[in-house]
This record gives C-alpha cells, sequence and structure tokens, in this order.
C-alpha cells in the first residue's frame, strides 16, 4: 500500500498544483489537476474515503479528489489535448485534464459526489454520467435536462453513487463531434463491501477511433464508419501498455465502447466470462464461457478469469483491420501481380502511401517512406521478429512470482524448453502427385450439377 | 377502457371503409383499412376475439380485424406510400395499408390468423412471418415455399399463432430492394393467459434506415452501409414520438432491427433486463442488468424495467451518428481551422450543405440553407435549448399520477430545486501553472522508451 | 457406420497419396492430403483412435491423420488455392490442402496432437489455435510467441486437446491479408464421454467474405468494410449445400465468423438456443432462445434445436445484402424513374453491371450481360420460381424417415394439402373509397404540431 504522497512522486505524474488540499477553501474550485503522461500510472491509492481496491486504467490515470464535509469532489476539465497515439504519432484531440481520455473516477456505493466541470473548449458542452442512476437534472443532456456549459464556464453536479459497477462519462452536447474528437472518461463505483465480488487486478479503459489523414494531426469528425485508427484510451499498438499479471491472480479487465461499431475482444489462452456490465453485475446462473466477448456501441463489459497460463498472450480486437494503424487501406491487392514498373504510378495515385507486396502485404523487412506524423500499418517487434500488428492490440503478461502490486513490464516470456512450436528439419515430404480428375458425386450436391474442378496446380503456385 | 368506436374517434385515424363488418361477406375480401397519421395512436382495444393488453406502436398504429367462423382475419396491402419522417420531410416508401412501416397485427396464442395480402405494388412480393413456428407452406419464401404474388393478386395466409412472442413480417421476395423501401411491420402474439408477464405499458417499434439524397424523395435501394437517415418506424427526431409512462409502471419496450447494422439502445436513467426475444421469453436466470442493449439485424428484443425514476429520460441508440439525420456526412473537419473566405469554396464543392464550426459542429445558433425536403443534421428544442439530435432518438418521459391509459405528451419534467446541475459562480480558479516536465518513469512502459511529451498547451489552446 | 475405405469411395475426392498411412516413416511427414471437390464430403468416420461422431462440413471436409506413438499427427499445407465460390464462378485464394477453408481438424478430448504446417505461400505465415488452451509457444502468434514461418519451411506444432467444444484455426502473421485471402479453418474437439450433449446431427461452417472485383479472380486485401462477396465456407448460394436432417433429429450447427463484421444467422421454423461457444458450453440456465444469433467477429457459437417441422426452411444471414453477389451495389435507384433513353448512360458510368428495375430490383425475367466470372446478384430456383437469393444463405431441409447417416439432397419439400398460402380468387374488393383528411389529434403528439397528411394517392399509385 503506497500512501497518496507516493502516488505522486512513484508516478511520475505532472500534477499541477500538488499542495491543493491545502488550499481548498470554501467557495473554491478544487484545482483541476492535469496529467501530461501517456503511459500507463500506478492505481490511486485512495487517500481519504472509504477503502476500495483501485483500478489501473491503461495508459491512463485516475483522478484525485478532495473531501469536503462529506462530498467527493472532482474537477474535471473539458479542453483540447495532444495525445500521443503511439511513439511517433500524437494527434490534436479534445479531452480532459490534459488527456483523452480523461481521467478514470473511482468512488465507492453510497458516496456522495460533486463533479465541478469546467469548459475550456471553443464551443458549449455538457457531462452525461453513462449508467448511473442519478436525479434527472444531473443527467447531463444539454436541452434536455440542464443548459449547455458555455465556454468559460463551469457546472457542479451532484449526486449519490448508489450502485457499484463499470460507467463512463461523455458530452450529451454536439455529441457526434466531441466524441470523434475524444471526450470521454472511465468511472469505476467500488463496492461498500470489500468482499463483493474481490479480484486481484482490475484493468479499464476505454475502446475509441479516429479518423486522421496521415500526415495531419487533427481528426475528422463527421466519420461514420471508415476510420483509420482504432484504439484504446486514445492508444494504438505498439503504444498500448501491456496488462502485466500474476500467475493464479483472479484478474478483471473492463472496457467501454465509443466508437462507432461493435469490437470482440479476443483473449488468447483464457477462458473468461462476462461479470458485468453499464447496468450491473451478471448473476453466476447467466454467464457465458468466452474467448472473445463482443462489446456494442455505448456498452461495457467486465470480463474476468484466472490467469492460470504463464506467458505472452496477446489480446485484442479480433477484426483484423482494427489491429492494423492507418496505412494502406486504399491500396489495391498487388498479390500475383508483377509491381515492375509500377510502384511510380501508384505513387501518383496515393501520394506517401507504401506498395503493398505482390507475395503478401507484409511489410517485416521493407522500409518504405510514410507521411510525417503517421504510424506504420502494422509494426511492433516481438522477441522472435515483427509481430506486424497495431491499432487494438496488445499482451497479457502473465508471470509467476510477481509482487501483488507489481505492474513493470516483466519483458518478452521465456518459452519453457518443448513448448514452443519448433520447425521439422527431418525428411523432406514427397512431391505432390498430379491431382486426380474425379468423377464421383458429392453426397449433398445443391441439385445443379456440380462441375469437375480441373486445377492447374503449377498455375496456381506460380502466382 | 375504450370501445371500438372510441378507438376510430380518438385516434384520429383516416379509416377507409369504416363500415367494414356490416359488409364483409362470406366470400369477401376483409376491407383494407388505411392510416394516414404518422402520429403514434392509441392502443387498439380488442372489440372481440380473446381479451388481451394492447401496445402502442411508436408513430404507428395497429390493424382492426374481423373475426369469420373462428378465424381471425386481417387484410394487408402492399403499396406505395408517402411517409413523413420528420415534420418537414417526406418519402416516397413502399409499405402496408398507408404507412411504412405497416400497421402492428396483434392476436392471442392459439389464434386462427387468416391474412389476406393484396399487392399494389408495380413488382411481386410475399409475406414472410418472422419468428413464427408454422406449416412450411405459410412461410412467405417466395420461389422456396410459394409462388411469389405477382402485382394486383392477393394471397392468402392461414396459421394458428401457436406461441406468445414478439414477431415481425416483411417481404422474401426482391428482399433487399423491398426492406430499402419500408417494407415491414410488428406482429404481437399476447399470452392466452393474461397473467403472463404483465406489464403496465407496452411499446413496440422497428429500427430501419434510409438513404435519401438531401433534396430527393426516394431511397437508394443497393446502400449496404452508408444510410443516412435512421429511424424508428421510418421517423426520425424530432419526430419520433415520446414514450409516456407512469412512475411506478411496469414498462416493456420491444424493437426489432431491419436495417444492415448492429443498434446499441440504450436508456437514461433506468437499468433494464432484455426479457424476450423472437425466439420466445428469456429464462429469469439467464437475464443481464443491462443499459444499453446491442439489437442486431434480423433480430427483435423485449426490455423491461420499473419506471421508478420522474424526469424526461433520453432513449437512443448509442452510435452517436445514429443519432443525427442526413446532413454534413462528407463535410471536412473545420476545428482549428479559420474558416475565413473558404465557405464559398466548400459550397462549391458540396452544395447546399451547411458549413461546420470551427468550433465544433454544433449548429445551435446558426441559420443555414439547406436543401428541399431535408432535415437538419441535429435538432430539436428542449426547455434548456437545442437538444442537437436527430435519427434514433427520442425520450421517456417518466410522471406521477398519470391516468393508466394517458399517453399524451406532458410536456417537459419540472426538476425539483436541488436536483439539477448548475452554473458555479464562487471564486474562479487560480490560473493554472506551468507544466512541469517530468523524468520519471511510468510503472508499465511497454518496453520502448516512453518520449517526454512537452505540449506548448498555449498552441493547443489557440485553436 | 462406414468404415474409412467407405469414406474414401463414397466422398469422390480427389486425396493424393491414398496410401499415406503404409508409407509413414518413424522421420517422416503425414502426407498432405488434399481435397479438390468443393461438395459438402461426408463424414469422417474415425479410423483408430478413440471413437465420436463426426461432424458434417458444409462444402468442405475433414483432415485424415495418422497415429503415431500415441500422437494424433495432422499435416497443413498453406498454400495458394482456387477455389469454385459458387457455379460459374473460381476465385484465386489462399487456403490449405486445396481449399479455402481449409478441412476441418477433428480430435477428442485429450488426445495429444501433433500438426505438421508446411509453407507453400510466398509469404512467410504461421497458424493460431484459436480458443485452444495450450502452451503459450503453442499458440502460434508470431514474432510473439514464435518465429514465422518461412516460405518452403514446415513447423510443428504439439498439444493436448484439453477442452471439448468449437474452434478454429487461421494465421497470425500478416493476418489482415491472409484472412483477407482465405486462410481459416474449422476445428472441434469432442468430448471423451460420447454421452456428453449428443446430437444426432452436426455442421460446422466458417463465415468470411472478399472483395473480388466483377470480372476479375483475386481478392482485394485491404478492404476493411465494403466486401461483395459474403460466404459460408468460401461458398455463395446457390453454391452452398442445403443442410439435410431427419424430421426430429437434434440438430447441432457451428459456425464461427471471420469476415470484418457481425452476422445474424436466421433460421426458419424453428426455435433454437445457443449452446456453446469458442470459450465452452452455455450452461442450460444462462441459455436464451432465438431464431437469430448475431456471431461477432471471431467468435463462434453452436446452436441446437429439434427439427420437428418437416419442409424446406431457410437459413441465412438476415443483413439483406449478405445474401445478394457481388453485382449492383453501386447501381443508383430507378425506383419511379422513366428508364427510356438512360440505359446506356448508366452503362458508360458503371460498364457491364446491369440496370435496375424500375419497379423493383427484381431481375427474374430479365437477360443482361454481366462480366465473366461474376455471380448474378440475387438468383437461385427454387420449386415454385426464382429465390433471388445469394450469398450467405441456404435451406435446412428437414424430412421423415431419412437413414441415419442420409445427407443427399432429397429434392423439394411438397408441401402438404392447405398448408400453403394460396391465391385468393373470390370476390374482388371494393375500390377504395377516398381518403378522408382528419383533424383530429393523435393522443401523443411530439409537441410541435402534427401536420396533416393529405397525400394524393393516385400520384403515389404512379409511381
Amino acid at each position: 500500500m503506497t500512501s497518496r504522497r507516493d502516488f505522486l512522486s512513484a508516478s511520475g505524474a505532472v500534477l499541477m498544483g500538488a499542495a491543493m488540499v491545502s488550499r481548498t477553501q470554501a467557495a473554491s474550485l478544487p484545482e483541476a489537476v492535469t496529467q501530461m503522461n501517456p503511459a500507463t500510472m500506478p492505481p490511486l491509492v485512495p487517500p481519504n474515503g472509504r477503502p476500495y481496491n483501485p483500478v489501473v486504467t491503461l495508459n491512463g490515470w485516475s483522478l484525485p479528489w478532495r473531501m469536503k464535509n462529506g462530498w467527493k469532489e472532482f474537477h474535471l476539465v473539458a479542453e483540447p489535448v495532444v495525445r500521443e497515439i503511439s511513439p511517433g504519432m500524437k494527434a490534436n484531440l479534445w479531452g480532459y485534464n490534459g488527456q483523452s481520455p480523461g481521467p478514470t473516477i473511482e468512488v465507492v456505493e453510497g458516496d456522495k459526489v460533486r463533479i465541478f466541470v469546467t469548459n475550456k473548449l471553443p464551443e458549449h458542452t455538457s457531462v452525461h454520467w453513462h449508467g448511473q442512476i442519478l436525479p434527472n437534472g444531473m443527467d447531463g443532456v444539454s436541452g434536455l435536462t440542464q443548459p449547455a456549459i458555455q465556454p468559460g464556464k463551469t457546472y457542479v453536479y451532484e449526486f449519490v453513487a448508489r450502485h457499484p459497477g463499470t460507467f463512463m462519462y461523455h458530452p450529451h452536447a454536439d455529441e457526434m463531434a466531441q466524441m470523434a474528437m475524444g471526450m470521454m472518461g472511465f468511472w469505476v463505483t467500488h463496492p461498500k463491501n470489500p468482499g463483493f465480488m474481490p479480484v486481484d487486478r482490475d484493468f479499464v479503459f476505454l475502446l475509441n477511433a479516429y479518423d486522421v489523414e496521415p500526415g495531419s494531426y487533427t481528426p475528422k469528425i463527421n466519420t461514420m464508419l471508415d476510420f483509420n485508427l482504432w484504439t484504446w484510451n486514445s492508444r494504438a499498438f505498439p503504444g498500448i501498455d501491456p496488462l502485466v499479471v500474476r500467475k493464479g491472480d483472479r484478474v478483471r479487465i473492463r472496457a467501454g465502447n465509443l466508437t462507432m461499431t461493435n469490437h470482440p475482444l479476443h483473449l488468447h489462452g483464457h477462458n473468461f466470462e462476462v461479470t458485468g456490465t453499464d447496468g450491473g453485475w451478471v448473476p453466476k446462473s447467466a454467464r457465458w464461457p468466452e474467448v472473445t466477448t463482443d462489446i456494442a456501441v455505448g456498452q461495457m463489459r467486465a470480463i474476468e478469469f484466472i490467469a492460470d497460463a504463464p506467458g505472452d498472450w496477446a489480446f485484442h480486437c479480433h477484426k483484423s483491420h482494427h489491429t492494423m494503424n492507418a496505412m494502406g487501406h486504399n491500396v489495391p491487392t498487388m498479390i500475383g501481380v508483377d509491381q515492375k514498373g509500377i510502384a511510380e504510378k501508384i505513387t501518383q495515385l496515393v501520394p506517401d502511401y507504401m506498395v503493398m507486396g505482390d507475395k503478401g502485404a507484409s511489410m517485416g523487412g521493407m522500409e518504405m517512406p510514410i507521411p510525417d506524423n503517421t504510424l506504420p500499418m502494422m509494426t511492433g517487434q516481438g522477441q522472435f521478429g515483427p509481430i506486424e500488428m497495431g491499432g487494438m492490440f496488445t499482451v497479457v503478461k502473465v508471470r509467476e512470482g510477481l509482487a501483488r502490486n507489481d505492474y513493470k513490464d516483466p519483458g518478452w516470456y521465456k518459452q519453457p524448453p518443448g513448448t514452443q512450436a519448433y520447425e521439422w528439419t527431418g525428411e523432406m515430404p514427397e512431391a505432390p502427385s498430379a491431382p486426380v480428375k474425379h468423377d464421383a458425386k458429392s453426397v449433398a450436391p445443391t441439385g445443379a450439377e456440380q462441375p469437375v474442378l480441373n486445377i492447374k496446380r503449377g498455375g496456381v503456385h506460380e502466382h
């Protein structure tokens, strides 16, 4: 257990107004703590209020508060930010307190919560507390439940955190534009009873997506489907930190989706169950065993598993172009095409894009010019060569003997002898004999006659 | 309880052939009742047959029937219709009995049902009774289970409504085109036992989508993904009526999806459970608590909740561009761009489109020319200003003390004192101090060195 | 029960190295059995090893193995293939052992499994065993858990099949490109206890999608959303075989999704339950009754039902453009437009595409030129005329009195007298009277005044 002081010094966070607690006044705003580092910060051990087991926000942080007359007070500042999407690329986003997504808010069931929201954006905004059961006037739908917060103004939201669970916050004002610019954050209400569904490690992140033209810095805000940066907490692989867990830990991962499409999160090496949603906790009788859970837009899912298998386990969205970065989506297939002399033509059509290989799309060994401030489409170096991923991909690292609060990257997993796929070096296979034409009927024809395939396999292999 | 006569007079419906019951003959068709009003009609209190608790079809109506020798006889007419999508825009659609969607059909478990389907379209059609357990020859798949219904012809479908539940009907002939034109309708089979899963209010609607070029009237029928009108029962906000419920009511909302993508329906202020599908009723042991349920294409979901929180609660698809109307999807981001002198150029590129603000996309105070017969992208006026929504959005209005059958719009909710977000007018916050560069490492780096961000915050704010 | 010899002769398969078992050597590779026929092969009755109830792979086959010192040895060859998508169209894909998808691998819970993977592709690859619980080094993520398999090389994977269930395999190397080219296959681990969740018929297939320009042969590999061939096991209707089942059978259908979007599988005439995922088996308490199950990307679903209703039941993805083939997605709506003299202009814009009708999109009676190697958008002839489908559509044929292992197409279902929709030939309906203008208000207006529609119905009908 670390103190709040430890949190500040250990985290490496850039905290404005570190002396905020002492300076607070009856009528004053809590200072707005700001975070400038896009790396995963250590859990925020609660310095006061009811105790809880804090979460770890992937490439993010939790917002400190002040206690005041029995209220837990937070201060969110909506503002333009620069977010590093991955080393080598930054984006001009809108967010809260220096980052997009904003900080995670952690409270305890029954807490009286007061949130000050200051609008430093060039247009009005509001904050909707997605999933919370609260008075209608605190719901944050501008026009419907409150006036919008105009630029320069600060609004106050007050409600009791009635249910333990997994929530998020985002604007309900010029919503499509503001979410396309990155305005969102996570919210966890911990149970009053610490024995309620306890876990050893509890990770949280939001699924988001941007459409940033390669070489530029600001997302397009009207994109409906064709996003080119698929991110977790506004980070793309290899910029997403690993999830480090101790072998035997019960692990919870909570994710919320604020993109425009479903994301099927797939975990390697373990089965898991969905144990919670933004509506509450799933009864045991209702749970399904899964290796891939589909998180719809506006949904949150808490998954849980026992990390019983040591190793480096891929964890990613299973839509394969969501594990790619921005490059190349408009490039035609070159498989089977001799590209001699046509690279020049393609470059004229799609300036600065790289040519895809005539043997596939892999670019492990290729060096191509790409625009400034643009991530390679697939990248990431593992201990065994290029991982060839991007976007919504990271690694769950399960290791024996970690300390309880140790989240440091342990490096690559050493595969024990005899447990890794290996190259076969024995006798070579016989040359395949020529295919035999057959005339037997299949058992279940479609009714129409099935033409006999007479494939020139040599020809196929020549591609 | 109102009589059928009350239904007719209270509903304001344009009913052709009001004397239909008396004129029916042994060999005659039931008359085809037609509805011309796009507003929500009151529940159709059953004038005969077994009793049931009728549903309310959002911006729609239920089809009267005649009883004949123990059969419940309905008459659907497939025909071109003009549907008001929202005040200010109409579309040339195909539907049934004067509207798209067609009328809701309500029967009781065990009813012998006979449906006459007259084809007044310019091409053949058929009707598939989605989810019903029925004889194969009544399944309505043209070519496979029956010949298509040619223009001018009437076909007869007969089956027993075996299971209580939530169903729909739509063509299974030239299907992509006919559904893209709006041909679909709702079907509810009520339980024989009125004590089976009773609710106080029971709303139904279909999710549908159209691709109507701004300024035109007829949907494109080959669109696969890029629809620009996201509707409930072919209505877009602010054209969708509110769902009015009494505080304490047990409320069921049943929705079916006949678009080309999933729609995550999100309800504010309440947790709910999915209690039924088009395949039956979900056992209690299998239910999940939710605030957002993802309805896949071709699926129906019944959700239920206790309306225990008074207020005006947003209820919408959580894909934010599905709560927008047609305008603007092709407009580039102007955030951070001085538009002086370029409005003219954009208008040349995208005639009649409105320029998005350099401070966001919000257009609350802007007045821009838009094409004829086109809805603003985001609109709707609440008691506290512009709601800035469109498409698949409406409001669940929970009020105390309503009469049991009162569905009239009660106006805006009066937020009780002390329950609404308010502007903070106290001491202004200190000017933020300059960010401090830090050199401490994060606890969970990706392995690659994390570059230290040195953000010129002033520069960010200048956008 | 048939012997392995029967399997070989009855299946009509082109098997290279039919004498493979006798020629195997201690240090040798198992021969790579190759399949050239795109029709559904009969179940592979296990010739040795533990007994199990084999699955039927729709338009596919299961891979024979050899037993060696207690290991079940398979040989997969990754290679370019030519796949017949449907009679009349072939595609240059990448797959395994002569087909895309590759063969289904069937093992029994507890089996020690060794898979040799030979890479005959022009670039490196790997195989990830999706859903398996196995040592980290056998997980097949190139770069992360093993080096990639270079062209010409063979790698060996070894693990125990720990859990009975439904799995798949696919590359985790240049993944987006290799899956876009068709590299994937099914895996079933049967339970050790044959009494565990037994079914009478057990079908398996993968959902996949391609983007093949009409008239060409090779998929584009960078497509994110706009695929134009939606297939099951790389086959499109009418190229997908029917699922033939005996009335009263308990039927399981297992499907996995490796496209870029969800597919809601809809079955006519029966309710079903999802009983399993790639993460395990769904407890009875957690199951939902369904007629449409949404399979997310990277998910597998096993559905089960009692085939108690004889007939020809449509079974398809409910996204209506996924039951269409490649043609026509760019063609504008012609409904209501007189096309005289403009066909020529459209053809200039979209060469070789067919004009859609001014009365809908149906082309039952139209004969239009289409490009070579291109399937009609909607096609398929049933006993009652054109079925007008394509893509992800087939028919579940339920018949009485079939033999236990009889999967032969029984032809079309004979609808018993009195059970089929029929044309009404009685008295014609009265001419509809003119619509009456009404002025009653609806009960639930939006607040804004509802304008009264005054539709010129004649005008509507003139379209």
